[in-house]
């Protein structure tokens, strides 16, 4: 965790994780090193004809590394543990836990992503488990929304710890101080559940940007800039949300297709709807780091195409220039908000 | 509740409760007599100048009782029981509760509405609490989701409980039995947090079309008929699409007004476009039954226009003229579902 911006940044990128693996993970290491000149990349995996489908004569900073296994898309943690050391996410995780890489992208199973991150890179002094962390576009611009599933039932004193992540992952990104709300079930003190009662409480002692309780509609408004939940409904927020896009997109497609006078209408609109779909469809924007540990984590959807497995590559890239974890140890340290104190 | 489909329903609807108060549960109501020869309506409420605004005598089906206080928009469950008894909310559930209407309807606040619909209407037998269930847009369809709100924390009893609920209230639509998923992070066994695992175990063993997990994007691909999961994570999930739905709207409209080609795109595609959006938006479809009460309460949106409002009158008339408590009191017992057994 040496680099800082401008600097070389060593990346370990797990080959077979996700949907596609290699066709996609390939094409996006080849891509992300031709817009990052700082950028080394270490494709981990088991990939039998590597050798054909790349000339790595001719690209310095690809690296092959050869795992043993495979993980099943669908192993748990329990699986992840026993079996996952030997395969593409197991090594790349422990690439940074060796200082052999900055950071690690992979597009393999959350659940078995979090446990070998936690097994192998351990947990930032003071927290007690990792949050996933995402961004969503909003009117005018983003939401950072954490936790978004490692973590299904949480207190009070987690949910003040990933707001305290998502601020200094955040303020990567510049700007002024990013505002934090807790997500809930109305404005009005009183509302929701004791867990988040408490919350609000210890989050207004802190000296971060404190907008209090938000709703589900305020994510969208850009009412925040981070916006902090338990895992459980931040999972379901996040996927339920790229569901609704895929079918209003698909909508869209069909009311363009109507007759020979939507068709026109579709044929002059077509290239104003490319851009706002690319702005706004949550699937676009990849890259979602695992925000505790001590190393950088990122976890890409695995529906990922390349252009997404791209963007992911460059938030892991630029968290490691950033050192976002010392940035989380230290933020911990000096709001006292670590577990044991 | 002695009211079947054809027969006449008598509904009293809270006249002051939303954003809009009488200025539209009073075209509302006169839109909805227009459109529905067997209903008739009582407002409830406190509106100084109602007789300058109808003329009760050329409308024989609607009736005013005027009520004694107006319940604060953001009043709790506490002061909705203290104080609520005389508002017009507090009026219209007390009528289904003396059998003077059949429904009620109301746009007030949902945790004032549950206080009192508990309170003066009573659960069903064997029911712990009542649940918030509302329609979402699918593709090809509608999914019913319950609990929007009105039980933050629940256990696996209560989970089985809103699939039964919902199963009982969505039959009323028609078509063959309701497909339940149950809502979690993942489809596989073994995923989600203790609560999800032992709901999923009980609802393998009822006679339902129980389909097993489902995701937030599931619910949009129109994988189940009937969504279950607890109030907090189902409010956020409705709010966050409702305000997903909203931002990609302005943003279409925008789109639409780029420059000269896109405005004559928006134009030859506005029918189409209306149509679509008329039939997506989650805001539109209004009217959330409080299934689980003795008798018929369905909530409107607070922010409802009177299209809306006629939507949510319409659904208490179709429950009232279904026995909907009657249904579900049935089933609860038939699946040894209650909370005593």
């Amino acid at each position: 965790m040496s680099a800082v911006s401008g600097q070389q940044v060593s990346l370990a990128l797990d080959a077979n994780g996700g949907d596609h693996g290699i066709d996609v993970t390939l094409p996006a290491a080849l891509e992300a090193l031709s817009q990052e000149p700082e950028l080394n990349i270490t494709l981990v995996g088991v990939v039998d004809d590597i050798e054909d489908r790349v000339d790595f004569a001719s690209h310095p900073r690809l690296k092959w590394v050869a795992a043993e296994s495979v993980l099943a898309a669908d192993a748990g943690p329990v699986a992840a543990i026993r079996k996952g050391a030997g395969s593409g996410t197991g090594w790349a995780i422990q690439m940074v836990a060796d200082k052999a890489a900055d950071a690690c992208v992979s597009a393999g199973n959350t659940a078995a992503l979090v446990a070998l991150g936690v097994k192998r890179l351990g947990v930032l002094p003071g927290l007690r488990r990792p949050a996933l962390m995402s961004d969503i576009p909003c009117e005018g611009g983003m939401t950072s929304v954490l936790d978004l599933g490692a973590n299904l039932d949480v207190d009070a004193r987690q949910l003040m710890q990933f707001a305290i992540m998502g601020v200094e992952a955040r303020t990567l990104q510049g700007g002024p101080p990013p505002r934090v709300g807790l997500l809930n079930v109305g404005h009005e003190e009183g509302k929701g559940h004791a867990v988040v009662q408490e919350a609000h409480g210890l989050l207004r002692e802190l000296p971060l940007n404190y907008v209090g309780f938000i709703e589900g509609h305020d994510i969208y408004a850009g009412k925040a800039d981070v916006a902090v939940c338990d895992g459980f409904a931040g999972n379901l927020l996040l996927k339920s949300s790229e569901g609704l896009a895929r079918m209003l997109f698909n909508e869209l497609k069909d009311v363009f297709r109507h007759d020979f006078r939507s068709r026109c209408a579709g044929l002059l609109a077509k290239p104003a709807l490319r851009s706002m779909l690319e702005q706004l469809d949550p699937g676009k924007h990849n890259g979602a780091p695992l925000l505790g540990l001590a190393g950088v984590v990122v976890k890409s959807h695995g529906s990922a195409d390349a252009t997404a497995m791209v963007h992911a590559i460059r938030e892991a890239m630029r968290e490691a220039q950033r050192q976002v974890p010392d940035r989380i140890k230290e933020a911990i340290q000096r709001y006292g908000a670590g577990e044991s104190t």
